[in-house]
């Protein structure tokens, strides 16, 4: 290292600092609300789109993403346009996309459900059906954000799921269109594709519009704009969570090499200024490597100015006096990523109950699981791993309750509720319920 | 009938009149949003809730439930009043309540997931591990929607589910305590009650008050200030979805006793003015018989205003041609209940893509299942049952992804996020991905 290496400026935490939980709540807060302005133009706009359709979507296209498109049908992509994409990636990229969507799919398979049945001794038949949606929206962004892992594993839990249609949308800023988004696309069974983004694609899937269809659910990240598009339509439409910035919280015994950590870690930061990048550790000597690791290794990455000013900003390095400790860690921050880079993970998962993804072992660096280990990279940010899933086939997914009273469970069940009935003052129910009992 | 009678006024439809699918669009549309003044209060009652805490909560509801308490120990009752309340209520009721309870447990038993993984065959483990949330809110109405049956659909799917502590918010306007409501808390698993509601104990749920605990979700019916608070405090927890009025969809062959039907098409529409009541048929002789019951029977009714209020407003009877035309009412509706009162009922499963709960058989009563047949009566409206299910043991649980690759897998794996990686010019991705591939 020269004279002039400024230091990453990443925060040393440790939990015996007596202001420690102050320090720490305040590095993980996150307000990702949308202020009064842009949910009015927000609001505008998806009323815009609700009352004039197509038209509405086009004239905010031309604008935002500075296109001049006359007509919806300018802004369509087939089938044939994707495989098109898909033929005319280099090879190497074309094998790696393909053997990511087949682990993707693969993984994705485990986790279809099957409905369910069960016959009771009266004859009556209690069960759970399990029913794809008709049609799932796919948001990808465009521009710096377009990222063909994303489509994979938006797109391939929906495909998976036995969703009928998926319409992907995707804005085009000036026109540009990413090869390896449109590649990914069709890999992962999407079958149309419209280049609109922004608040108003987001309504053109909700309300439906002389050329987009109306969908069931809306998946996938997006802008403020976006996020605050999703959360007025909830409702009309399924939503996924709505995603704050990406996290990664690393817990290492200290036997795993610093410059893998450093690594990791960075692999988080350079998403953008907003990621946040976690190191805990109760070996305070290996704690001082990574730093080293990180100083010596900053000034070789390409993303160096995103990776500083996120490590300034949201990085932390914690010294922990142990195991436990570093366990109430986990479960206090409930991150999206865990790596457990530990020896014995395995001994660690009953004790985790929060996080989205954990990474185990040494050798599972996180960005394994962004492309191609096989599990969805959507996961839930901001600690919102402790009430939400990473997103799978269930979200494309929905169960109808089944109940089929034979005529003496009828009788039986209707005596229960024709007391419980009356004792709500529902009366119509009561006798509703009592012409099924038999004398 | 003597002369004085009103006819119920409910609309008649019929699919091959020419405004037919305009008319039932109208029939279906409902608006549940709140308009910007509730918003703007619910806003100003959140930001003091999360300012100030126990004193905020306890101003609000002395303010909106009329009473006068000094502080939050007195709106608290604990485990020991809640099993009183059990023990003190009739006889019968407790049997109904009790039936109801187990029965309810025993379906939502069924809906418990199991973690799994599985080995390929470079020793890489994939899995999905399912763990409870810590903590869970049920909203309880006050006044007179407080139904202890929703006590039990609410709290239980929870219970059953592991979550490690269930809190329960319920108003109490003008003190009026509701003992069915406590004692089915006791049997359902409740561990602290909180006798406060509106978008006070939305707020003290979702951020945590000196008194109360923040949960990890919030679930429960509401009116329109709980329900854009719900939305409000979206993604600081989770919630369920956002309930419209109730409604039923009763297709009948014209086989069964058109009294029956009506008084089922009663006991939706006696919940409330804006519920939905709609009976399918393409037996014009057998609709003709039901309105017939429907005139009979409307004066023998206690909540009869309600009754004609909702079928005029929002019930129908709808003439189609044939079984074919019915099922497609079934999926364009998507309702929240569907009475199949049909031979074979069982015959037209597969075709039922959409629908929150299915009542299948002449038997089936909807009040059996509102009640105690098992399944949850909480469930989605509007037309949602497009892309959401019944309340249930997932809606409180979430799942982690596991990934644990052997040194052999995260080689294999790193040559392909690597390539990936650099497509999506992220190259700390790519080179943390490449320190672990093997020579």
């Amino acid at each position: 290292m020269n004279e002039t290496t400024v230091t990453s400026g990443i925060a040393r935490l440790a939990t015996a600092d007596a202001d420690f939980a102050e320090r720490l709540d305040h590095l993980l807060a996150w307000e990702g609300v949308s202020d009064a302005e842009v949910q009015a133009r927000v609001a505008e706009i998806l009323a815009a789109v609700k009352a004039r359709g197509d038209a509405a979507v086009v004239e905010a296209t031309n604008r935002f993403d500075r296109l001049a498109a006359s007509g919806m049908q300018e802004l369509i992509l087939t089938a044939p346009r994707l495989r098109q994409a898909y033929d005319g990636l280099p090879e190497a990229q074309r094998e790696a996309l393909a053997q990511a969507a087949e682990r993707i799919r693969l993984y994705h398979e485990r986790q279809k459900p099957e409905s369910w049945h069960y016959t009771e001794a009266d004859g009556t038949v209690l069960g759970q059906q399990v029913a794809p949606l008709d049609r799932a929206g796919i948001y990808v962004p465009g521009g710096k954000a377009a990222y063909p892992s994303s489509v994979l594993m938006n797109a391939i839990p929906a495909h998976v799921a036995g969703v009928r249609e998926i319409i992907m949308v995707v804005p085009t800023p000036d026109g540009i269109l990413n090869e390896l988004v449109l590649a990914a696309a069709h890999l992962a069974g999407v079958d149309r594709v419209f280049t609109i983004g922004g608040a108003q694609a987001v309504g053109a899937l909700a309300y439906g519009t002389e050329s987009v269809p109306r969908v069931d659910k809306i998946v996938g990240p997006g802008n403020i704009y976006v996020a605050t598009a999703k959360r007025a339509v909830f409702g009309q439409v399924g939503i996924d969570m709505i995603a704050g910035p990406s996290e990664i919280l690393v817990v290492s015994d200290g036997g795993t090499d610093p410059e893998w950590l450093a690594m990791d870690l960075f692999s988080q930061a350079e998403h953008d200024e907003d990621a946040q990048a976690i190191l805990v550790s109760w070996d305070t000597e290996h704690l001082a490597a990574v730093e080293a690791a990180i100083e010596r290794l900053l000034p070789t990455l390409e993303r160096e100015a995103i990776v500083r000013e996120s490590l300034a900003r949201r990085g932390a390095l914690i010294a922990c006096r142990d195991r436990a400790e570093a366990v109430s860690l986990i479960n206090r921050i409930a991150p999206e990523h865990l790596e457990l880079s530990v020896a014995n993970p395995e001994g660690w998962l009953p004790e985790v109950r929060h996080a989205g993804a954990i990474f185990m072992g040494r050798h599972t660096a996180e960005a394994l699981g962004d492309y191609c280990a096989g599990p969805n990279h959507v996961l839930p940010t901001s600690g919102t791993a402790r009430f939400s899933s990473p997103l799978g086939v269930y979200d494309f997914q929905k169960r109808s309750s089944i109940i089929h009273c034979s005529a003496e469970g009828a009788s039986q069940l209707g005596r229960v509720a024709s007391v419980l009935a009356r004792g709500e003052s529902l009366t119509a129910h009561a006798r509703s319920a009592e012409y099924r009992i038999r004398d």
